[in-house]
């Protein structure tokens, strides 16, 4: 999507890849909203590092990172000894799967790479498929995200005014993002509307990445506290919701988001507001039975008992941390919530919109068999 | 409460007077939770300059701060001129009014202790007779306070888990809060139970003062993110919610109170968790017809694009100011919400628990005639 640097629009992906030198660029996403910077990975090994450090974060951008990086990990073997390429491509691979082990897209796209390089007889035509594999991930991550916004951009109406929670935005894929791609094709279609944007504590990126993209694309926004959604929506200024999903049982419709989503869901069920949710196909978990099994993390404290950010004029430098709570004073700090789908509109997927209880008769066509959700897994992965 | 300073536990008033150095004794409340410190106001002009610059916050501390400094001002008069003593009062009460002028309770403080005065026949008289009336207004906060605890002590069972919102504690009255007074009742009578704070974005006066308040007190509880309470009341870990209020109306139940609020009776309802609100008498308004009359303060959205805390190690040291937004972008910051009477259980008030649509038909009770919120006041002033 675009970003304004030095004055000039541009155009950016989350991640992307400069063959000749063999390097991932990824958007240095810690710095953000306070400084825009991209860093390029040199090999494999700071591949894995920007994923673990969270250089780069969200489900779509850290599948096609790790698909890059294994792409850029083979690139690097030098010699034609096709027994020993294999054994050196599956220490990447596993250097790569263990950056965020709970987090399900990098291992997709690795074994997905790995299928696609076995048509390879040589060690160059592998590498060469490896690249053509891993571009093909992100292109398909795009193409997904473009057609939630094409199937949500009907729910937007002129001068809609709509709610978004946390940040399923371009910055958590390759670009365009979920929940916020029908808020992008409804600008392209030139349609007006306004976004209020929930901060989202602890960690806040409804007010860093989802304001700083909404910004970059100059669409009209506001930054709300997590605790005023619901009075303006009892005084009816909120038209519509959108969020993301870490997870969406396939079996029940039962949504697992970021903590504060299914406040909202209940809030808008209240008010009569239509709740949307955004989802790759790749989030659905058609293995799980019920959202209580759903593990859901409890994070440190430290994300409820302070806050990071920048000194006002102390541009470009890194955030701090200070703290904000009483310092003799703990904190519960869960990660995720799950929304029941008696609160959900419908899904937003790249096949079209589903009411939640109807995903499961839809399952061939919202890819059932494809499916790779990992039982044991938390909602930890995808922030 | 208690504090503990210098690893000893002291008893302290959030508001006292030192009769001797005709000096009102504060809390430096904006050092909290960082650092505790009394602070003298040596004169009527420094306590009207502690309201205004909110040293001292909450509907009955400022209250009992405008009562005592009015005082402090009568007894600073030299001379024995009974109408030069009167235009002199007439000035300082001026002073005091106006350094929050929206707020209801210094007004009616300030009406009380002028009304007693008049009994006094010289000046000496009236200067005595001002610092009763004072001591009796603060005595009577506490008092009230006291009640409210003794009323609502029957609602918290053992291992009851209670989550609050904003700050109603001690802090905003001379001693012992309203939200608060049931908790400190229920510690008196040796009940076991956990209270959740929620941290109450945008100024957090959860996770700094009444989490603060509740370490003092030695009373088991955790901050949670605003977002939070909801996953907890799905996964029943919530078994009460007590809040104060700004204003409450007496004609129809409706409860206005820190943005929030609202959301968390929401979903109390949903859940069947028992929802109350702890109110001194003096915050209900008679007058106003319908909640959606109740003018809601748009407030600086500074206060949602950052936040105010302390580094961690900087002991002693004020808060700074982070940004934690995204620079470029804007904020709608409402500090209050109403919340109706159909999802509120009941009202804890000095005089006992009343469902919240029979406040009128108990109004001779709780104080109809003695009301004076001012109709065209907003709830700005109590914090």
């Amino acid at each position: 999507m675009n970003v304004t640097v030095d004055g000039r629009i541009q155009h950016y992906r989350t991640v992307a890849f400069d063959a000749r030198k063999n390097s991932v660029l990824l958007i240095e996403q810690r710095l953000l909203p306070h400084q825009f910077k991209i860093v390029a990975m040199p090999d494999f090994r700071a591949t894995a590092r920007a994923i673990r450090e969270m250089i780069v974060r969200g489900a779509g951008a850290i599948g096609a990172t790790a698909a890059y990086g294994l792409a850029q990990g083979a690139r690097a073997f030098r010699g034609n000894d096709l027994g020993k390429f294999s054994t050196y491509v599956e220490s990447v691979q596993q250097t790569l799967a263990a950056a965020r082990p709970t987090a399900v897209d990098p291992l997709n796209a690795l074994r997905a790479l790995r299928a696609a390089m076995r048509a390879g007889e040589t060690v160059a035509e592998q590498q060469a498929l490896a690249l053509a594999a891993a571009e093909e991930f992100a292109h398909d991550d795009v193409r997904h995200c473009q057609a939630i916004g094409r199937h949500g951009l009907k729910l937007i109406r002129s001068n809609s005014r709509i709610l978004t929670h946390c940040n399923a935005g371009w910055l958590a894929f390759v670009d365009v993002g979920t929940a916020t791609a029908p808020l992008y094709a409804a600008q392209q279609a030139g349609k007006k509307f306004h976004v209020f944007c929930d901060e989202t504590r602890p960690r806040c990126q409804g007010a860093t990445l989802t304001a700083w993209e909404l910004a970059q694309q100059k669409i009209s926004h506001q930054i709300i506290a997590d605790n005023a959604a619901g009075h303006l929506m009892q005084r009816g200024e909120i038209d519509l919701v959108i969020v993301g999903s870490d997870r969406t049982l396939g079996r029940t419709g039962e949504v697992a988001n970021k903590i504060g989503t299914y406040t909202k869901a209940v809030l808008a069920q209240r008010h009569g507001i239509p709740f949307y949710v955004a989802i790759p196909l790749s989030t659905i978990d058609w293995n799980l039975r019920a959202g209580a099994e759903i593990p859901i993390e409890e994070r440190s404290g430290d994300e409820v008992l302070g806050a990071w950010g920048a000194r006002p004029g102390a541009k470009g430098k890194p955030g701090i941390y200070i703290r904000v709570a009483n310092p003799s004073s703990g904190a519960r700090n869960p990660g995720f919530d799950v929304t029941p789908p008696e609160l959900i509109t419908g899904i937003i997927t790249p096949e079209g919109i589903f009411p939640p209880e109807q995903l499961w008769k839809n399952r061939a066509r919202l890819g059932w068999t494809r499916s790779a959700v990992d039982k044991n897994g938390t909602c930890a992965g995808r922030k």
